[in-house]
């Protein structure tokens, strides 16, 4: 995660990159990569299994100065911040849409992490007909959930702060994780949505 | 358009701020940025309209070093291929990915300007059951086709080198802009695939 001018946190595109190069504030570069460097990984693994098309969208950056004399070097640029969600896709000829979350908190995910941009970006594409979740990650309990979008929304809509891990485990679909790396969420979205 | 360290031309993000910084290679920066300008302007109203979800996906950026001292300032980045299409989204309940590219050719529209990985995006999200296309715009004939995207891969698997002008008049989809800045190639999916 990196910090953002305006103070909040979001994710970043090149961790590891970024976590290579020393830097004082770069313990918050790990903040949450986990869960992203796994969701890169689970993509790349569908796309070469020809089971699906889903990308993480890259971070917006916004270029103020780029130096030509050393073949483009952008030496002068700040974070923008995402006006979607991080993920979108094609999935058994469904288009997919959803944000990735994690939590260290051990009893329940707290929607302050939520955009209202993210939720707006949501409701036009459930509008549309597509299929729109969250990945709520407790690193801390290693559990995953794949969470419906419009439950999250119907939540926020009643002013209710944060969803309870016990909620999410009587109602929701916990992700399997297989092996290091391989989040196979998609079974979940097949168990959810198919 | 933007110089890639590899020499190669690629679309740009962030075209407005940068053409506002002096720099010798920034009439580079202008060229084939007026369709995107108008691809963007077009997604926005469409966004707007509620008639479709469709966003450019932003330019990846391999980010070297950042300075927190002033506010997460990027001081070092380089550009990074776009390994998918540049845009993506959702219309009618259905999956849409495109490339939109722009010719000053008058008679053909030159593949070189087509990128092996686009093709190999396109081709997996034509196995999902995407709808994929290319948006050619013949800048000097003020001429915009909407172009499925099997048809420029089967030519591509026949070594053709271009397709032109002439083809694609009598067999594709003009896109009808309307006002100036709206390119309503929607209107052309209609046509062409619902």
């Amino acid at each position: 995660m990196i910090k953002y001018p305006n103070g909040k946190l979001s994710k970043l595109n090149n961790s590891k990159k970024l976590s290579q190069n020393s830097n004082s504030n770069l313990h918050l570069a790990n903040r949450g990569m986990g869960l992203e460097n796994d969701l890169n990984f689970s993509n790349a693994k569908y796309l070469e299994q020809g089971r699906a098309v889903i990308y993480k969208r890259p971070t917006p950056i916004k270029i103020i100065k780029v130096d030509y004399s050393k073949g483009a070097k952008i030496i002068d640029a700040v974070f923008e911040k995402q006006s979607t969600t991080d993920y979108n896709g094609i999935y058994r000829g469904k288009y997919l849409d959803f944000e990735a979350k994690s939590t260290q908190n051990k009893t329940s995910f707290p929607f302050n992490n939520i955009g209202s941009h993210q939720i707006n970006h949501l409701k036009a594409v459930i509008k549309q007909g597509g299929i729109t979740f969250f990945i709520i990650s407790f690193t801390t309990l290693d559990r995953i959930y794949l969470v419906d979008a419009s439950l999250i929304i119907a939540m926020l809509e009643e002013n209710k702060k944060s969803i309870t891990e016990t909620f999410l485990r009587d109602n929701c679909t916990l992700i399997v994780k297989k092996g290091l790396n391989f989040i196979d969420y998609l079974q979940a979205v097949d168990e959810q949505y198919f």
